[in-house]
Order: C-alpha cells, then structure tokens, then sequence
C-alpha cells in the first residue's frame, strides 16, 4: 500500500481511493464543469455519468472537442481484459462509449485482451478466449452498431495489430515499464511486451484517438503519449470513470475474478438478489430501530452507489432515494430491493440483446488478415 | 570483451573464438567421431561439413538420432534475420539443412525474423520485411520442396506465431533474458518479448525438432529447452555450424551490413573478384620471395577457409590446395583465384536459381491465419 493509502494500477486497484490525489499522481487533468458543458453542448445532451462525477478525469479531451468543432474527426476506443464474465461494472465505460459515439457520429474500436489475462492470471489462453467472445456479446448487446464499431481480439487480430505494436515497442524499454507498472526482473516477458499491444489501437486509423475507460487503465497510455510523437502520431486523449466498487464495499474495484463480490451479466434474477442482500456493503444502522433514529450513509453503501453510477440515471428518483436512506425512513432492505429490481429489469432485456448478439458478431470483427 | 578474449551473442560476434571452450561456457557437446559417425551410418552418406568439424557442437542430437531409429519422427527448423541481402556465410546451415532433410526424409521450417531486425537495429519494418522475401529466394534456390518446407515471416505469420510464442513468454521472465542475452533496463520491450517468438516454430508441429544453426544463436534455445518441459513439450534439439569469418579474417562473424567484409548471393563476378581480392584475409607473406620460402598460413588465410567451409567439398583437392600454399608452392593470388572461380560458378547457378524462386515463392508461404 502507498502512502496515499491506495493503489491504482491495472492490475490491482486497493484501498480508499481518493480521486483528487489520484489526479494529481497520476498527472491528469480534472473535468471542470467547463469542458463538461463543452461536452454537453456539442453532444446536445447531457448525460449523468459526466454531470455525477463518474466520468471525473481526461488527457487532451479539450484538444479533440476543440479540433471536433473544427470540422476535424477522433475514433473511440475501449477494452477489456476477459478473465471470466462481464460485470456490471464493465458496463459504465461501453455505455458512455457508445453515448460519444452517438452523439458524434464517430467509429469506435473495442479491444479484448485475451493476452493480457492469460499473461497476468493462472488460466489458460483457450480460457482468455472463450471470455473474450462471451464478453463481445455484452458489448454487442449494448446496441452498438457493426457498420462503424469493430472488436478486436488480440490473439485472433494479432496480425493487425503486431506491425503497430512492433513500432511501439521499440520506443519503450524496460526501465519506462518498470517506472509505470512497477514491473519487476521476475515479471514475465508477455507481460512486459504487452504494453504495446493495448496501445496498437490507438494508432489503427489515421486520426486522433479519444478513449474512455476505468483510471486504473490510464499507466497504459501514459506510455503511448510518452512515446507517440516518436513514431509520428498524435498523442491519445482520455476520458476516466472512478473504478466500479465491489458488492463489499470501497476498497477495490469490482473484480471478475471474485464471484460472490459481483454481479455478472449473465446472473439470474434468483442469484443477483441473494448477492445484493447478502453481499452487498451497507451503509445503514446494526438494527432497524438504531438506522430510524441514526438514518444510513449512502455515500459508502454499495447499492446505493451502483444506482448512482449506472442503474437510476434520473437525478430527482436518486435524490430522493439518497434523503430517505439518509434520514432513516429507507431501510436498507427497502434501498436493496429497488437496486435488485433495477438489475434485474435491466438484465432480462440484456440477457435477451446478449443471445441475439450471437448472429451479429461476425459482422463486429475485424476482416482476417 | 570477456576474460575469454571472444564473445559470441546472438547480436555480436568478436574476438577469436576458442570452440572448444564456447562448448564448455555454453554447455552444448562436442560432436564426437562416434556421433558424427551414426548421422553418416543413418544418412546412408557423409558431408564434408560434418567431416570437417564444420558443424562441430550439438544439443541433443543423440536423442534424436535414437528415435528415429526406434521410428519417431523429428522436424528440421532454421531461420535467418533479414537486415539485408543474403550472404554467402548464411547457407551454410541451410545446406545443411537441406542435406539433412533428403536424407531423414522430414519436414522443415525456415523463419525469417524481420521483427527481431526491426527491433535491434536502426531500421523500418518495410524494410526488414522486404529483404525477409529477398532472403526467401536464396533459401528456396537450394533446391527445397515446397511441399515438405515452409517458409515464416514473423510479422506476415504472426497469427500462427503468437500463440506459442505466448504460452513461452509466461514462463520466461525478465531475468532469464538478462542472464541469456546481457539485457539492460535500457532493451526495447520489442526485444525482450522476441526470443520467445523465435522459440515458436519449435513448437508448430506435435513432434521433436532439430534445429542446425550458427552456435551464436544457442542462447534463444537454452531458453526454449529451459521452458520446454514446462509448456508440456519435448526440449528442441539442436547442431550448431561454427562462425563464418568476414573476409576481414578471424574476429567476428561474417555480417550483412558490413558491405566490403560480405560476400553477397547477389553480387556480380566483378564486384566478388573485386571484393576478394581487395578485402579477403591472407595468410601469406608480404612478398613473393619471402612466400616461396616461408610458406602461407591456411589456417587463417579467409579464402582457404571459404573453401574448406562451403566451396570445395572435394577432401584431395582442398588438402593439396592447403599443402601447396603452406609449402609456397601456391601464391596468396592464385588461391585467391581458385576461390573467386568457385564463388562465381556457384553464384551463377544460383542467381538463376533465385530469380525462378520468384514464380514458387507463394508454394512455401504457410497459409493465412
């Protein structure tokens, strides 16, 4: 643990993490309610991620609006690491991807890192794949549209993207992964190498790259901006989300590989409510009696933070909900039972999307090389 | 430089080399009389290069010599990094190769690493990758069949490639390559990850391989035989040929990017007779006179060496040229001649060889991922 009493890296997140000082370690910039209108009135809508905060840090997101209103054009690009089932958590980046994407009209890329897990987990690369195509499916199914949105898995694609990621490579050497990942002389070469894997995409159009995604990414494209103008591209914008926290509460983002700490796409309605009640981190009273006199905190209660994230966008149904559990007259059962309802509404239309997702992958990936 | 006074790298190679103790300081065997013996018993033939101590180090080969007795198969992998034309130094573990593969009747594999000459020296991808299908035309021109030999290109075969290459990068960490290769912090992460893909062909087939190479490329095979057991397969088996000498003499190894110190496949009659002339080490003496008397050196006289290496396979007739110009008899320029006549027959052939290579190239490309 640092000194902050946190740790953010792509591979581990810990702690209580205080997004201030994060931005300033990790040397980002803050979204001020400025660039946020920025965003607001070029989209023409607003959308609550930004106006809550869960979007809360960028690199150069200002340059690719002002370069945007110029008439000239940025991809999207996201990913993620398939160690086992999407998560409800995986979701927050996609959606606020495929919003940009709306708004802007622009193509966006999507990145399964099957390399990535087999190099960093005890499993198997037959293992990483079969989740990287599980996975697609979630994405699909947020209704993303195949004539400009493409997936990209990395061991399927690889041709494509190893000529880009050879030209990365050789602009970084062990030291630079050393400082930014803390990488050691027994971490094994896949991992050190893959780096320049995950920075591939941000190169794959000829034009500027905007990519949301969880903070814990950014060291990543800390590295590509490092090096970007040394092989004649631009450097690539970010837009960061808070890290997702796990049904147990602060502490650490919600991890795949903790099955009783999440809340998988594909859980049933059955499961997804014993989960939540029996997992999910309270901020109420020990007994009913003490949480009327007292009232809950939602600001650490894990059900009300996931309405607030993802599952209760309108501002006015949350804020009541917030008073209520706040002042005691919402008991925490009450406050768990409209976050498993919410859940599961939202799963049984996505579970739904997720098994049609199955005739339409093709048309997502990308041509065979 | 060591305290052996040489060092031979997979990317340098100086100084004097003392074969014998390189085979102690990198722990391969001496091909005994008793081994060279069973490869020719087997073979149904001898070959000068086995004869003359050529090939003179091995890993394993006794192994693989047993099973093929016993009926197991084996398969024959070599390569080459294309950081320019194809010099007359690089066939001679590919005629090797190819003797090997009429007599044990197998498959063989030829890898051209245009992304490990990317990375380690001051290039573009285009054109490591264009001498990758300049290089190809000297290989096939020895006469391979295309349907039992296949041609790799790293970066054109990645999709076949990473694969394997990953499930070896697990199990090799930064350690290992610093204690192989001299690794610094300071290595591109291009380079550290490459070993790992040029350990991936001994892996494409469900057999053992044996892989005939220039000893100075043993060190990615320790590595690979150091793993092998661990990813579930068999330790590649290997018979490595000693360094061809730049025509500069003794102390490295011959290199393509040292113009007037390499013999190209592609150079004219006049620009050898030019070359070898101007450029060849001699062992003789400084005058005529002094030559008559005292006798020329073959043992480090460049163009003796050439011949005893690849261009007089002929015993009687390479041992009466040694004798006459250790006695005198022969001038430094007659033996010169001998060798330029040789070159120049055999580049002659070969040039059309090469360019009829250009019409079967795509029978050896493997098929597309």
């Amino acid at each position: 643990m640092s000194a902050d009493d946190f740790v953010v890296t792509p591979w581990h997140v810990e702690g209580d993490i205080d997004y201030n000082k994060l931005i300033k370690k990790f040397g980002t910039q803050k979204i001020t309610p400025d660039l946020s209108n920025k965003i607001t009135t070029i989209a023409g809508q607003d959308h609550f991620m930004l106006r809550r905060g869960i979007f809360f840090s960028h690199r150069d997101m200002d340059r690719i609006l002002e370069q945007y209103t110029k008439g000239n054009g940025f991809f999207l690009y996201t990913g993620r690491g398939p160690s086992g089932h999407t998560h409800i958590g995986h979701l927050v980046p996609w959606v606020f991807a495929k919003w940009l994407q709306e708004k802007f009209g622009v193509k966006m890329y999507f990145q399964l890192t099957d390399d990535e897990k087999f190099y960093s987990k005890d499993t198997t690369l037959e293992e990483t794949k079969k989740f990287a195509y599980e996975n697609a499916l979630d994405f699909i199914a947020l209704g993303f549209d195949p004539k400009n949105t493409k997936i990209i898995i990395n061991t399927r694609d690889i041709g494509t993207l190893y000529p880009i990621a050879a030209r990365v490579a050789k602009k970084i050497n062990f030291s630079n992964t050393k400082a930014t990942f803390g990488f050691t002389n027994e971490t094994n070469i896949g991992m050190i190498f893959y780096t320049s894997l995950q920075s591939a995409p941000c190169f794959i159009e000829d034009m500027p790259v905007l990519i949301p995604l969880g903070v814990d990414q950014d060291p990543h494209f800390r590295l590509t901006r490092d090096i970007a103008s040394k092989i004649g591209k631009t450097k690539p914008a970010l837009i960061h989300n808070i890290m997702i926290p796990g049904l147990g509460g602060p502490g650490g983002k919600m991890s795949a590989s903790d099955e009783n700490g999440t809340i998988y796409t594909t859980d049933t309605p059955g499961v997804v409510r014993k989960k939540i009640n029996k997992y999910a981190f309270s901020g109420g009273q020990p007994d009913i009696e003490q949480h009327r006199k007292l009232g809950g905190n939602p600001d650490i209660d894990v059900s009300f933070q996931y309405l607030r994230i993802f599952f209760e966008p309108d501002d006015a149904k949350l804020k009541s909900i917030y008073e209520d559990y706040k002042s005691g007259k919402m008991l925490t059962g009450e406050l768990k039972s409209i976050l498993v309802e919410k859940i599961n509404k939202f799963l049984s239309i996505h579970q739904e999307k997720r098994e049609k997702a199955r005739d339409t992958l093709n048309q997502f990936l990308l041509d065979e090389k």
